[in-house]
């Protein structure tokens, strides 16, 4: 299906863009840039924002909103065809009898040649403009990946996993060695690198502590420090995890991580439920951060994470859908869900169980907070020069219509302003209502054609 | 907008569909019926199924699967243009100063006469093919929206509400008196019934306990007694409402319901978040049940409707969207969403609390069963002849594409049984891949044209 591999970013024809910006370049601060002109340079990057009404080569009108791209933190692309089915199941199960065995199928270049296109298409419809994967235990269907993001325009970094430790690992899906896991790492990085795509970068990805011996964690924390490549993992994503990190390590995920190199600047830790304050704190002074999947944890971590205790820590936080753990594509959803899960947290959920008792207070997450942190504050996490449309930063953008008939996302002037209209928009649109999505000034997606 | 009144289910031709049938006619019981012929006869009623290879009328194909149409238990039609706004506004600032302006609006017929439309085709497109509906304090453009139901086909309960307290209600937006409420909820009544369509009934709709004089509470109790018309209400939904109750009435907010002759049966009590076992006993004996609606409930219950605990204590149970107390339209979300909040209720939230005290062990509800709560448990709330295809019941269903080019619902040979196929369509189908929605045999809605 990989017919090409293309070098998105340096053959852009430079434009201007007319279009009402909302965004949230800052916690707590819907910013909103009323018909503004946007001039994109030939990398991609807005050059230059006019507040006047000059001719543009492309108007978006008074109907269609921008917004920064959105930026999912957490995907397993061998889950794709999984996607919405076991979430009824425990974690073990969901896990050893379907799960792996998946993965083990995308390992076969056939089967990954369908799924690979069609997981990176449909999330680019959904306004994913950067997509962190971990994708399989094999270079070659890992580096196909990489290679339909760099073809089909998606920002990506992917991550070939890592994962030899005998225990609760299946005997066909498993690194045969440390070496073995260590090597294939740095051969995946090498051949993500080897695309010379400007859109797709490398990941170094142990898949958790429990997959990993301590001396494969250690060789990969080393590959880090060597490459400078960043890292994801998952940390004390339910109780389950939390405890054996204790019971292995005499002491938390967070820290053995640590102890292996692994927390680095930019290092993605998916979930973190069940992180302390103290984890926070190493977390955070690590320029560390937390891939929030708020869907995937009300199924499989045990706790909601405190997401606005983490934002006041100061710790970078982006959204993941953690599909398929998490069962809905896009991160529009995962704004919504944050919210949801965030207030449920705040109120608490049993309802013989005193109120003042029953939660913890000062847990609600605004509709608007969710947004940064699914755009600006992934971008961050990542360290990539995206997620807000400004002066000097890459033009990853999504155009959403406010008019499309039969929408659930209609504007009644009568009652709604800017906010409500922002509101609107992060909790119902649809791909349907997504018209274009770009990636590094590039058009990529979107219902309204070229 | 409305340009005739049709009697729906008396003009349909009969015919024979052939299809692949899922549904959950029992509790724990996906059914499968594969490539029967359903024939339908002129009344909208299924006739017989038949497990042969006939030719029919129509051949849905292979890449479609039938389900019985959705039941949504809880909509406050007003609220249509506030969709997905205002949530995380505290209950009392949401009610006074965006919903009750809003519903105020609502009572001007050339208001109504955008919005009703615009509602009504929206939900059948989402599958909804029966809706239990709060309008508005006005008769008048209550009358229309039941006449909109009957125009665009879809099966509604249509309440004008009752709201006469001088306390907690607008000025704009109440009742006079005691006689107004009740004579104006007889006249509702009466002009429902004028339309003469087999789909549109009225429905007694005391708005909840703090918005009625006690005087209105018991003057509708025997309205209903006298006219057989169903009732609904809110019921303990929240803290405030099941407190408020205990000191006005000095009892719970169902036995009040109960001394005031509203808790009958197939009443539909919206939420009941914080019913006690006793509650669930009264309501129970009643024939009474309850609206679950989940995403609402995380924005305005403060706690997790205990669904599994009712459904073992045999309540009827239906699902609601609460429109636009929840964000999002449609059924399908709902049964996900009630899976998602039934398992965040049995693990808990709040990670410091160690994991066996954190949350209601047994509370975990499957999506099979969230189904047949969104289907045959909203039907057999409200006492309707829908909610699965069996014979002699009314032909409402729906037909979801699994095969639609860009949707996030695929099957995949290569794993998806039909469990699987099940619980991808319930979480992942879209309007866009529902392909023909009908009601009492005739088709309403759908991508798929007629």
């Amino acid at each position: 299906m990989i017919t090409g591999i293309s070098e998105t970013a340096s053959t852009v024809q430079s434009k201007t863009v007319r279009a009402t910006v909302m965004q949230v370049p800052r916690l707590g601060e819907l910013e909103v840039l009323n018909q503004v002109a946007i001039e994109i340079d030939g990398d991609g990057v807005i050059a230059a924002i006019h507040h006047d009404d000059r001719l543009c080569d492309l108007d978006l009108g008074k109907n269609v909103v921008l917004l920064p791209g959105l930026v999912d933190t957490h995907i397993h692309a061998p889950q794709w065809p999984q996607l919405g089915t076991g979430l009824d199941l425990p974690l073990e199960k969901w896990l050893l009898e379907h799960t792996f065995p998946l993965e083990a199928r995308l390992t076969e270049p056939a089967f990954a040649a369908v799924v690979w296109p069609a997981l990176v298409s449909t999330l680019l419809a959904h306004g994913t403009t950067t997509a962190v994967y971990y994708a399989t235990i094999n270079v070659e269907t890992t580096t196909m990946l990489a290679a339909t993001c760099a073809e089909l325009g998606q920002r990506a970094f992917v991550g070939r996993v890592a994962m030899d430790h005998p225990d609760g690992t299946p005997t066909n899906y498993r690194d045969a060695s440390v070496a073995a896991a260590v090597d294939a790492s740095f051969a995946s990085i090498e051949a993500i690198n080897d695309i010379r795509s400007s859109l797709v970068r490398p990941i170094i990805t142990p898949r958790f502590t429990p997959a990993c011996t301590d001396a494969a964690l250690a060789g990969l924390g080393d590959l880090a420090a060597s490459t400078g490549v960043i890292v994801q993992t998952h940390c004390s994503e339910s109780d389950w995890q939390h405890g054996y990190a204790n019971e292995r390590f005499g002491m938390s995920d967070t820290e053995a991580l640590a102890g292996f190199g692994l927390m680095r600047d930019h290092t993605v830790l998916a979930h973190g439920d069940h992180l302390s304050g103290a984890d926070f704190g190493i977390v955070g002074a690590a320029g560390s951060g937390v891939a929030h999947c708020p869907l995937s944890n009300a199924y499989f971590a045990n706790a909601v994470f405190p997401l606005r205790r983490a934002l006041d820590a100061g710790v970078r936080v982006g959204l993941g859908t953690d599909i398929a753990g998490g069962s809905k594509p896009g991160v529009l959803s995962q704004c919504a869900d944050a919210v949801t899960a965030s207030q449920m947290l705040h109120d608490g959920v049993d309802a013989s169980i005193e109120a003042a008792h029953r939660g913890v207070a000062g847990s609600r997450v605004s509709i608007v907070d969710a947004f940064h942190v699914a755009t600006r504050g992934g971008a961050d996490l990542l360290g990539i020069n995206a997620g807000a449309l400004d002066v000097g930063r890459l033009f990853d953008a999504i155009a959403v219509s406010t008019a499309r008939p039969g929408s659930a996302l209609q504007i009644w002037r009568e009652i709604d302003d800017d906010a409500r209209r922002f509101e609107k928009i992060v909790r119902l649109a649809t791909p349907q209502d997504i018209e274009k999505v770009w990636v590094g000034g590039t058009q990529v997606a979107g219902t309204g054609g070229p």
